[in-house]
């Protein structure tokens, strides 16, 4: 085994990191924190430092760590066939197995499942489906894409245009052309606090009607946008909200793609956000608790409707041109079926949902009255709290201040890993499937703990 | 095991392949192929075919099928940890090793390596980074990216733009702006007949100077190429392509982006293309032979001087605002370490040097002087033969007869996998780097005959 310090210093050399301040990280400012093991909700670094991971990763770690049931599926499947591609028809059992298994998951009207490798280069693949779509109907000018600000769908150009945070497009010249953005159903962050929330939702559908009305809804091709804010603040929307919206869309026929990466299988206590709130999407994106993260996996799922005319598509044009290497790879495939199949075996989904509610309270019940909490929210296993400096008048914190940031350090000193959200001083919280009791006890009570010595 | 008919079904049903014809495989028109495992250059499939893939799956699988090197590095790696983020400094013992592996095999003028899942989304990350860098540098103008016809850099929305063949633009809207082509070096398929290499290889410098002065130098921030087109034809630059073009863009200031996705980690006999051409790069794009594709992985190398100014950038704004869940996955880390430890330990790269002359040589003899094969080319382990329907005028067939697809047919009926090339009546060769002479020549013997039952 090497030593920790020369690791360290190969990674200031040689390593560039996803996310992070690159010259402090090369000057050794930021410390290199390497994992080595994982069980359940708990991870391990090389100083024998043991973590609760509040996050899952990166909300993605569904299964927990160290399910056998998964790693040895991805051992075999290594052993037999790490990889042949799936061009032209190819597959294996596997990559077949699963189309299968996800459609089957689906909401009903699905039709068939595009596999790559993250959830940003499946957005990829959802607006090159939906250009196709609208050439294929002689559609040339409807391609524009409306997005929301603080919704997240990936950082790659296209992706990180639709990502309506600014970290992600400052200096990066984004948003490109062709996407807009519209409201965030963002209840606590309202202009008008004298809103209630169904008077909120008409107010985002009246935003997104205008919006269409100024561009032209023969303009705009889709919608899309995740069931709930993930990296943009882990927000459920306000009552009613979906159910607007899509009327919306389906007046102006404009497709709806429903961004389910953090949310799809299980995280909000159903197998997907659709089905939480009753979306019925043209396309869905899906990647981390695919393979809860064990090999790199996503996919785009494509409505019967959607379906049929790609078909016309490539029988009035051939193949259709489009494919990573990668696609379907064997060991993602594998990965996906073992780890599905354990989440039914376990009761996963279930537990989620029992355990998100156990959290979401005792986060209320721990927080719920402190001066400079705001807002306390959550949806299935996924929640969240936001400090404000004055919580009456709602009246957010300098963010120089770094208030989440300070809040989530101080909860890694005592061994929990929560997640400084990008934009609000917001602390997120995604913990794998499989949490007990006792661990949500351990998260609630080190989150109290940090509040008290940051904010008093 | 499952009944191969019932896999076919769902299939059909529910499987959306890359690449492929949506319509006619739906209706069970073309086959389902399920691949069960491989050995060496062979893979072998659920009917029990063997075949001999002479073309590496999609030229990735450099160190061959089924070595348990990579596969028990995978294995441990699963069991050990098989995931945690590398965002914020994160890191596992095989990514930060692997990291300063790639950075000791590039050119001495690399200094950081980051890592993604796919060619495509590292060339996605090249240019997220050419653009952050000329926004840091104060030249807000400076943008446009410059690629070849016939370059093949991606398929997804500016990876696809990069890419210059017809099939990935045609009903995607594509080029995106901010992508310009320029002519490809690709000598047998010069416009004037009579130039010799040399005055090709100036007019294609010229050309690319003439794009330059009509958009404006102030507006190109980067050049994009592969060292020898891969996908677009399998075509060797003329003499002295690469260092007439690296003259023109370091007189214009523009950055030189080589996508090393085909030729990294020893496809042309040397560590890189970069290597083989004399080529100094601004970013490098690998991917396939990093892992020889036993995980998906992928990575975009920085150079020193590119690197000076994203320290700076991060300096000025805060953490760099890019990053995939799925960055620098620990299996796919850990089937790098082994895939490159494995080929020094083998000297691959040396075989595939060898056995690259042996094959084209080969070749050359066995179809030089048919009346229908226009050129045979190569470098290293990678070559190609084109089909002409009139040799001494050099007439191409109709497009409609299909000739390489029907070459290609016929080899995989005698058990050999080559790759029909989407543009262009060419059969292209990329074999696992493991290949030994007698392979070979049953490569030869099958192209042979294969071009003696479609063009007699």
């Amino acid at each position: 085994m090497l030593r920790n310090d020369q690791l360290a210093e190969w990674d200031r050399e040689n390593f560039f990191h996803a996310s992070t301040h690159l010259a402090q990280h090369a000057r050794g400012e930021t410390p290199t924190r390497i994992i080595t093991t994982g069980s359940g909700v708990y991870i391990e670094d090389r100083d024998g430092t043991r973590l609760l991971d509040a996050f899952a990763g990166l909300y993605c770690v569904n299964a927990g760590y160290g399910q056998s049931e998964i790693t040895d599926a991805i051992a075999d499947q290594a052993r037999e066939l790490a990889y042949y591609h799936a061009y032209a028809g190819h597959g294996t059992e596997a990559s077949v197995t699963l189309a299968k298994m996800v459609i089957e998951r689906a909401p009903a009207n699905m039709s068939k499942v595009y596999f790559g490798l993250s959830g940003s280069d499946a957005n990829e693949t959802n607006i090159k489906l939906v250009w196709y779509y609208n050439n294929i109907l002689n559609r040339p000018q409807k391609k524009k894409i409306i997005s929301r600000w603080r919704g997240y769908h990936g950082s790659g150009l296209m992706t990180g245009s639709l990502t309506g945070l600014d970290l992600f497009h400052k200096k990066f010249d984004l948003p490109l052309s062709h996407v807009l953005h519209t409201q965030a159903p963002y209840y606590y962050h309202r202009a008008d606090l004298d809103m209630d929330e169904a008077a909120f939702t008409a107010h985002c559908a009246a935003e997104l009607e205008a919006l269409i009305a100024r561009e032209g809804a023969d303009t705009i091709a889709a919608f899309i946008g995740e069931p709930v804010l993930g990296t943009g603040g882990i927000v459920p929307p306000p009552a009613g909200y979906w159910d607007a919206i899509q009327a919306v869309l389906r007046k102006h026929d404009i497709l709806l793609i429903v961004d389910e990466v953090v949310t799809g299988f299980g995280r909000l206590g159903t197998p997907f956000g659709s089905d939480y709130y009753g979306l019925e999407p043209d396309l869905m994106t899906i990647a981390k608790g695919l393979t809860s993260a064990y090999a790199p996996l996503s996919g785009s799922i494509v409505s019967d409707k959607m379906w049929k005319v790609l078909e016309q598509g490539t029988d009035e044009n051939g193949a259709f041109g489009h494919g990573w290497t990668y696609s379907a790879h064997p060991i993602g495939a594998a990965a996906g079926v073992a780890n599905l199949n354990l989440i039914d075996k376990l009761g996963l989904v279930a537990n989620a949902e029992k355990m998100g509610a156990y959290l979401l309270a005792a986060l209320q019940d721990a927080l719920g009255t402190h001066p400079h909490v705001g807002d306390i929210r959550g949806a299935g296993l996924l929640c969240a709290v936001e400090f404000v400096e004055d919580r009456d008048a709602r009246a957010f914190f300098d963010p120089a201040r770094k208030i989440n940031v300070q809040v989530v350090a101080q909860m890694l000193q005592n061994g929990i890993i929560a997640r400084a959200m990008p934009q609000g001083d917001i602390v997120g919280f995604a913990p794998p499937f499989c949490l007990t009791q006792s661990e949500a006890d351990k998260i609630v009570a080190a989150t109290k703990d940090a509040v008290q010595a940051v904010l008093g």
